[in-house]
């Protein structure tokens, strides 16, 4: 996928592209969340590496700093395996995973095997840890394993700035 | 599932009602397994203690003792979210997994959801382990996390007994 | 030890209280650390929790966090086997456990088992985690263990605010 | 240490030389041991390879199999950092740690860095694990990790292992 643009550090986060959505009463937008910082994590549900990982780190971050102004949502970027990871094989891995924020499904078009929205932000494979500022800036796009202490000084040091 | 009976330690084990086999060439049976000593892991791909615990000993395992004598198995024991673990999906699980030892679906007949070799050998749940010795009897059934050491030391005591 | 009061998060940073530093050309101080962040780790060479968790966290920390403006200094807050971690053997707990930021060793008065800076600081037992911001101010006083992500957020914070 | 000579599988273990014994009201010897498994241990205090890997081992081992005819026996072979490691250090660490089988110190002869039984068993460093058959014979001499699965093997082989 090398063909990919990341969006960088800086730019506006492109809005999400999602088909359904699990886990929320009512489907998060990145305008609803303007005001809060955004966790997006982006997972496959048999990425051995997200369920190792990415998932109990995103699980965490809900747990810790969902009452103070972090929105946690996970992302399903189904780009291999597809009919593997249908919606009701992810709806039974969200029950048994314990994951308890809301998660959406990236959207296909057509035959492209590579979602939407990991389209419009360039993720190059999964997990994709990607945070988001009060504003709506992606402040870190990272493809792999990210340290807790990068995370969390990261998302600290987001929490502290005022919005606009 | 209380009502199961379980096959206790020194009972002959049943035989195995296997609906496909991955990583097979040639379908395991006990009988052909005769002379070694077996091991039988029982899983889901959606139940989390597998994945962490379990699945990574039977890797272990077969890396460890496939060329001294012992076969490792895995039976993908689907008793709910039938629907979210279908063949496709597995085999996509074996794959990103790297699950390198055959693993054979368990057989279901008609609407009960616990599948038939599940059944004859009163499982109560995944993942269970299940070691045979080289006589085709059962010396271990455990439900739940073993330690590397207990299933190493029956292992060893299994495989310094001559066939019967 | 429950006559001890613990410093306050917002209170004064007591100064350290030190009869030698390992790793220090320049014995670090509280007053010439102003307008760093800075990370007090207290440990014992003989504490097991302070081996396990706490002094990789510190490890974590200076590597990660050293270049940006914070001082992670090790204090050896020694309040029992007095005679079992004296400096030879923490010589060699430092150099055996690639400790490579600056250590302390808290002084005693007389026949007080418990260390000065211990006492200042209220410490209640090792490892004691506390951060102090550029101001010279406690903001976090923490016995035990305390996750990255909590450690993280709080210095990404701490990071983000100007001194005075 | 490469002129030492490693003591090989099969070979009758040597005696050990140990001038003082922590948790053993009667000092342990390999004649009295005799018709037992025995599990020697050697590490330093303050090796971080012995604390991380090789003590947890050595405690599952006798909580598991001391029932069963295993002996674990632990051996403070100090070849560095002689007066880091002194017995009042050892006697900390070994009940802070809750060390709570038999641990000899390895006895030195003069100016020789290295202790006399490490001398004899030609070891190479620590940790090393050696396991001794129920006829007091060498049947496992490994400088650093083993895994739980490969020294359970062995511990269970040599438990169904008639003596003599």
């Amino acid at each position: 996928m090398s063909q990919l643009l990341t969006v960088q550090a800086g730019a506006v986060a492109p809005p999400w592209r999602v088909e359904r959505w699990l886990n929320a009463a009512q489907p998060p937008t990145l305008g609803a969340l303007r005001g809060r910082v955004v966790v997006l994590h982006a997972f496959q549900m048999l990425c051995p590496g997200c369920v190792a990982h990415g998932l109990p780190q995103a699980r965490a971050l809900h747990a810790t700093f969902a009452g103070e102004g972090v929105a946690v949502v996970g992302l399903h970027t189904v780009f291999e395996h597809h009919d593997a990871m249908k919606p009701v094989s992810l709806a039974a891995f969200v029950h048994e995973y314990r994951i308890d924020f809301p998660v959406g499904i990236d959207a296909h078009d057509g035959a492209d095997p590579v979602p939407l929205t990991m389209q419009a932000y360039g993720m190059r494979g999964t997990p994709t840890l990607i945070v988001i500022d009060r504003d709506g800036r992606v402040r870190l796009h990272a493809f792999g394993r990210v340290e807790d202490l990068v995370v969390g000084a990261l998302i600290g040091r987001l929490l502290g700035q005022a919005s606009g």
